[in-house]
């Protein structure tokens, strides 16, 4: 097996050197999803103004929670980020979340992706807690990571849901604005 | 439809004053998953020194990101959490996530909770994404919430995971020690 | 002179002794206000997305600002706010401001009502300085304060400009919602 | 018009990508002032220890709050900020406020300046609103931004008030020390 | 052996439950010395402006701490802060720095106090250390816990350096002041 | 005596501007001890659950509190930590404490190692106090310091506890993997 280069022999964690690795641009592309009710979907599609901020708030709350992700992922380094993209689309079964990360540093920042993801679902639950208490967050996930010494990795297609995932990619990560 | 009660007549987000509502003993249980290989799942197993920090660390994390709620999700009240236990669990497909938060304050704490379980699934992340980048987040959802105006909610049990989940319940949560 | 209590005999800083007062109802209004261009204003007003999310993302900064209020100002208590409300409005000249926070603590929420409108204002400069990189933010006061010892102040009308002031008070504080 | 580049177009808040940008030596100016009763400025001017102290703290607070900007405004960019300056200077109106933020990075300074200065300004109604609860905080601006694309940005002089800021600027920027 | 409390049966970390311990009055004082050369303490005894400025701030620094306790300290838990002092004293041999801290809350603050001592000790090194890279910070611990179950814990005057301990603490805490 | 720069001829607290210091690779090695019982010492060498997770606690809390510096130390610039490992070994006296702390930056990482070693004594604290209330922190000071303008600090062998340090450096530091 491979080490789990965050821990040493010891078995101690530790903040693992990264002072040798070159600065390049890297970008990391992570989703998630909120399953709500029909109730709370069509809160959120009528545009009123409930809707309307409750997006707005968790896509705030994503972008500022990526900044943050140092200070909670014990062992993530603090990161240069120079953008912070979050699409939330909602769904007939909730809310699909996806946010693009970029920066020009020493390491790549999927857990800050991941990080924006969790945080604006987290807030999506707040949101809407009132009406619907069972709310669940799922599929948190990195699907693409560009730059630094892999250059690229990609998600493959899972067999059953491929379709269904590759149209809200399609549409919730903008990619007329931010591809690559 | 109930009103989301975050929100006011104009749309904008707020945070709703509670200064009206009793300071009374709750507590409120979420759990979550991280899926990933036999490969990572193996070496959890084997208590190698790797696998008890990885644990160790994502506990750690998800207890200190239950404080940080009210910095990352913008509409939750600062609250005085009385205690926070995190519980992981090492299953064939990846590990179980269940945190307890109990408080005796003016609002309910799952999103405490949530914020616990996200942290920490995040933080296992962090310690296996060199092995498995490709490890997903997934069932991140209130459990069980006690105390305030609604006394007691849980959960219905779903149709079809039942078993699994109450097993997984029974040991995660550490019932012996932190019953209700 | 009153002395200032919160510094000693000896000139040195300290954040003073509350336990003794009394845990009670306490809120505060604060105001102020972003002087920029008709361009910059007329951008607000047609309600295209910009102005809707530039005036979100401020909403959302001043909520959160405010619970970090003890982080910022040295000397401040932390202090378990009950709510929130940020309400922004836009004039010919800009963006008026207004915060109103409660608690039911042992000391005031000023501060924090003051640092909800300067971060929502700091907010403001940087969603609009890109067309407008000489925006002011200006008159940023305490309008009221209610409960503990003193039990309520509210700032005179200024001569010179109280009729707008108070035009501005009836729409931006929501009086409806949060009266008193 | 041109663009707030901020926004895409659907209106949603993102940070926007700076990875495209050179880093190179910047800095920015911004001032403000408190407004406070003759009593507060005697205090202040006596330079009793109170005076020493609130100015200390203001300017301590100041200086943290440079570092704590992304953390405030929820698209600013971390920034590796390489120096603060924060100076008060008292007048017989209150307090003048000026600070000077610098940096080698891809992006300006002039938010951390006048979160800055903002954040000293309301550590100084902290510290006399025992005394005087109506202490005003007033004109915080960008005076100048150097640097980046736009290599050099200044504030044009109000017809009105020059005189009276020129002196401010000569004195409370400490120009002989921090020249560019 | 009495039981380490917070830790569980499993070795786990957990913040323990203090729901159902009583709010009550509780302060703490902790100590601790910066050692350094003469020449920085004749630097700081000059009452140069070097001095003022490193005993200042390294006095906010300290207060500022105490509240940050629960985000350094993973298993503390968040405390209503009501009062905090940081007294310095500057010796033939460094720095004596003292903290008091007072709550009305259901558990003791002695890792505020102890936070607070720490963190100005960290601060003061760094005003020094380009004068004395050598600086070594000491002899931080719990003086005196007061209120709660145990009511009254005082530490034991060490046999060795009784007399001047006890001399440090009569200068250092101000107890004419905030006695008791 | 050499000036400290840290503060400007007005005595006024600031940043010092470090934009015109190279980028260069830069490490420093801080030390610190815990001092407890034997009771407590007996309890982390039995390596009992309580033991691990105490250590495994202050460990992931040093790491943390190393990112934290920036906002706990006033004057402290934000630096891109590229590495952290925090040791620590159980000797008959208590807990022997070392951080290593590197990154690519203008600035050293002393403050930084110094902070990871006082938290991780903090946590320490924090964890044994139910045991022994009196434990004392105490040695927190700066071993070895490389990069920079002056390439490389060492701090001399003190006469009396030579072999006893060098022992422990030997061991806590983990020179086998972290060598330089």
């Amino acid at each position: 097996m491979t080490d789990l280069t965050h821990v040493d022999s010891t078995g101690a964690a530790r903040m693992v050197d990264v002072s040798g690795k070159d600065v390049s641009q890297r970008s990391a592309l992570a989703t998630g999803r909120l399953r709500t009710t029909p109730e709370v979907v069509a809160a959120l599609r009528e545009n009123s103004l409930a809707k309307g901020d409750a997006l707005a708030t968790a896509r705030i709350a994503g972008i500022m929670a990526a900044k943050r992700t140092p200070d909670l992922v014990p062992l993530c380094h603090p990161i240069a980020i120079s953008g912070v993209k979050v699409d939330l689309t909602v769904t007939d079964e909730g809310v699909d979340i996806a946010a693009r990360v970029k920066t020009a540093d020493r390491t790549g920042v999927e857990m800050e992706a991941l990080t924006a993801v969790s945080v604006a679902a987290l807030t999506l639950v707040d949101m809407v807690k009132a009406v619907d208490p069972a709310a669940v967050i799922s599929d948190i996930k990195v699907e693409e990571k560009l730059g630094g010494k892999t250059q690229e990795w990609r998600r493959e297609a899972p067999p059953v849901r491929g379709s269904e995932r590759s149209e809200r990619l399609g549409g919730a990560t903008g990619e007329g604005e931010w591809h690559r």
